[in-house]
């Protein structure tokens, strides 16, 4: 397929557009501190939304650790509205807003799913900016108890 | 990356492994009854569940119509949990059973998350069959004060 043209409404997170790869560090009270790659896809088919799949691995040995996927919706006067899904039981509404002089996208969860079998996951938010070809986030989680924690941050160069 | 075995507690959904590619029809009855084809893809990573990605194009003149990206959860005693991001601003939660005989899976939703600006969803169902190299699924909806209601049903094929 031809690559369409991006929609007028995505235009104030194109800054987002690529795959973005580098290495980022968890933690969190309930486990052990760890250092993981990763790769960031942003992509889009020319409507007014972008695609977003990510995936980490450990630096060790390189085996899969997480995943998400899902999809960036920017709405007008600089707001936006994420879905996610996560392989561990687990969906998130996102809402914020996009902050474009400084590239930044700050959001928090207005609503998560839980499977079943999933961990307690009650809140989530996470910060992305870009300045050239890099993109940096923090992520931020409320889980099994623990309130509103700094969890993973990591830093990632445009491929 | 090496592809790495399939994870033994993904076996009793090995049978969706894959590229399927065909056509489908919608209708509702607040829409227009519209035809699309199809692309679905579930791939692994060798961990617990599989990753399920589908995107979907007027047959007219190609134009992209709608995307789902999630993870397929298999679980003891044939159940499976789904996590599912629509670019429509919805989240999902589904859950059911396999089975492995028909290989046919029935889901039916038991969260729904929505964007401030999504439409409102209110309940999901599906099944989903593999015989030989054929997929077929059926969606019912209740969404927008309609009760749940046939919706999707599409035939593909594995590439």
């Amino acid at each position: 397929m031809e690559q369409p043209p991006v929609h007028p409404d995505v235009q104030p997170i194109a800054f987002l557009l690529g795959t973005w790869t580098g290495e980022g560090k968890g933690e969190y009270p309930t486990i052990e501190s760890f250092a993981y790659g990763e790769e960031v896809r942003f992509w889009h088919v020319g409507k007014p939304f972008l695609a977003y799949s990510q995936r980490t691995w450990a630096l060790d040995d390189g085996r899969p650790l997480h995943g998400e996927a899902g999809y960036w919706r920017p709405k007008p006067e600089g707001r936006i509205e994420i879905v996610l899904a996560h392989p561990t039981g687990i969906v998130e509404i996102q809402e914020g807003t996009v902050a474009n002089e400084g590239q930044t996208v700050e959001v928090a969860s207005t609503s998560i799913g839980l499977t079943t079998t999933a961990k307690e996951v009650t809140a989530l938010k996470r910060t992305v900016r870009v300045a050239g070809d890099v993109l940096s986030y923090e992520v931020r989680m409320a889980a099994v108890g623990v309130p509103l924690t700094h969890h993973l941050a990591a830093e990632l160069r445009r491929a």
